[in-house]
């Protein structure tokens, strides 16, 4: 598979992984900079193309990434560098970058690479599930082998030198997508966002920092890389996590416990709506479709999978669905082919019940 | 069948009417008091005990209501009164009432005479679709027969007396019920009501006076009882009426050629939400089971006929419900077993499909 069928194809269903009724994945992602080379934001293009140059060929050589995806931001098209945001391979702002970046990436999307976003790499791991110890695992061999073909900026008294102070020190981010619609349900979710923030940590929206919780996914990351080492911030973190999936557990068994109706009903209109509609934006199928997720969850569904829901999750949102058609869709067209492809998936499946052991 | 068994039996679907795809149905009504008896308001108790049994076997007499079923209201549960409200036979004010006032009517519901409501005698023709010459007719010929039995309180000017001021003269209402979702949708309908209301005539919500337009119905009427013979107002109305079949004819063409996505998103989601809710107010019900019945008119539901929907406006309601169980439910409980039954009717039906001439 070549990046542009891989940009075009619909996506596949993700390997399971632990604890993924709650935990949608697992990533963690180093920021490293080059010695003697400005960052990406204080250098002229010439020196990112520069360093460019010497950093690609570097990560490309590395085992894991001989078969990768490798591409100059300035060789994609602004469809296909949203498809990479809305698969959370890059961020938004490094999709706004043109030449002197790049990124590298495998097809099953468990590593990615961003080079010279904020600064001069970014490599990241992410992994389906609870799997923040794996991930970390995964990135520092990365990190190692890189650091024998590239001079990395660090001092022994700072650590690993970053563009943003905030990553200062390990330069590590260790963070989980959470699926929390019971916490969100039960109205205990602020609760939890205030506690999980008094630890230090961070709660961010489905696009990370600055965005907004849509379809009730919520990530939770380290605010801290300066300090601790990057093995005490990971299992820290899963702590944390493990104690959110309790507490979503609690509040799905609490809530069908004592308003199975109410439950029962969220997700009932959800799927009706999904099925049914005509025009459907961005975000409300998102709402949407995290309730038939919880749904799925819950046993309501025959013969779906969370596998087909996070597809969904996927392949309506807005450069996905241009990336179907060839004509350059407006918003309005975008609600409609998004309606009309809900309505064709979701007609296959029968419709919810409640499980038979309620 | 008894009037038990009528009560608690799942309502039939009505009979088919000219124009039903928007006129629900037709109604004439006149009002009659007896000469020498205190109106019922007036009255007290005695008397209305005594101008009921003077009245009520003259109407069981008559020849198209020997088979009627008959009642004082005092032998009627709440819930039975409550019922033949939602049945349109007898207004609120009606099921408040107890010893002294009665009800007879036939079991197709297309005659109802209330006995000391407002006025001695309310007399009432309901028929399908647009029909109120028809219904005039009806309650001409009971009116004849009814005044060879009883004198009637009327002045050669004033015409017949009424206990309202409003209702002198003929004391004729003659109404219809339009089903006028496509000038909803169109936000036409303000329009259509402030030019009908120019022409002297009420439009109404479901209820008639004072209710809400739930589910797109609206009962346009005559205000004028005096000045004009019966059969110019019947006329006048009928006329009126044409034209608002017109409106609405015209309001959901030009939905479908400007909009059609719109049109079938409003009524996808109706279904949707319908076929799916596990929680569902009354309210709600009408409003999407209105849309339903649009879809219904446009070809959108295969095996669904306008009879099914009319019957489900009915039998969702307060007291029908109620009826169906034999435990007293709160309004919540109403809700859950609302749901429930729709869910049971509407997921025999086939999904909406856009039909296939568009």
């Amino acid at each position: 598979m070549n990046l542009e069928e891989y940009l075009a194809s619909p996506v596949c269903a993700k390997p399971e992984g632990p604890e993924d009724r709650i935990v949608m994945s697992s990533r963690v992602r180093l920021a490293r900079n080059l010695r003697d080379h400005a960052f990406p934001t204080w250098a002229k293009q010439k020196g990112r193309i520069e360093s460019l140059q010497l950093i690609r060929p570097a990560v490309e050589s590395l085992p894991k990434l001989d078969s990768a995806f490798s591409a100059g931001m300035e060789e994609l098209a602004t469809v296909d560098k949203q498809i990479l945001v809305e698969r959370h391979l890059i961020s938004r702002e490094h999709a706004a970058k043109k030449a002197g970046s790049g990124v590298v990436f495998v097809e099953d999307e468990s590593i990615c690479v961003m080079i010279n976003e904020e600064d001069h790499l970014r490599m990241q791991a992410i992994l389906p599930g609870l799997q923040v110890q794996e991930a970390w695992k995964v990135v520092d061999e990365l990190d190692t082998q890189l650091e024998e073909k590239l001079e990395f900026a660090a001092t022994t008294e700072l650590g690993y030198l970053t563009a943003c102070p905030t990553n200062l020190g390990t330069a590590i981010r260790v963070s989980a997508m959470l699926h929390l619609p019971g916490l969100v349900l039960a109205e205990q979710i602020n609760q939890i966002i205030t506690s999980v923030q008094k630890l230090g940590l961070a709660v961010r929206g489905l696009y990370g920092e600055g965005t907004e919780a849509l379809g009730n996914v919520f990530q939770v990351s380290n605010q801290r890389t300066l300090g601790e080492s990057e093995a005490e911030i990971t299992e820290r973190l899963g702590k944390v996590l493990r104690q959110i999936i309790e507490n979503e557990e609690n509040a799905r068994a609490t809530l069908l416990e004592d308003k199975p109706h109410t439950v029962y009903n969220h997700i009932g209109r959800a799927y009706g709506i999904l099925a049914n509609a005509h025009i459907i934006a961005s975000k409300e199928t998102m709402n949407l479709l995290s309730l038939l997720r919880l749904g799925v969850d819950l046993g309501m569904f025959k013969g779906l999978d969370r596998g087909v829901i996070d597809e969904l999750f996927l392949i309506t949102q807005p450069a996905h669905l241009q990336k179907q058609h060839t004509d350059k869709l407006d918003a309005e067209e975008r609600d409609v082919r998004r309606a009309e492809m809900l309505r064709t998936r979701l007609r296959k499946i029968e419709r919810p019940r409640i499980p038979k052991n309620k």
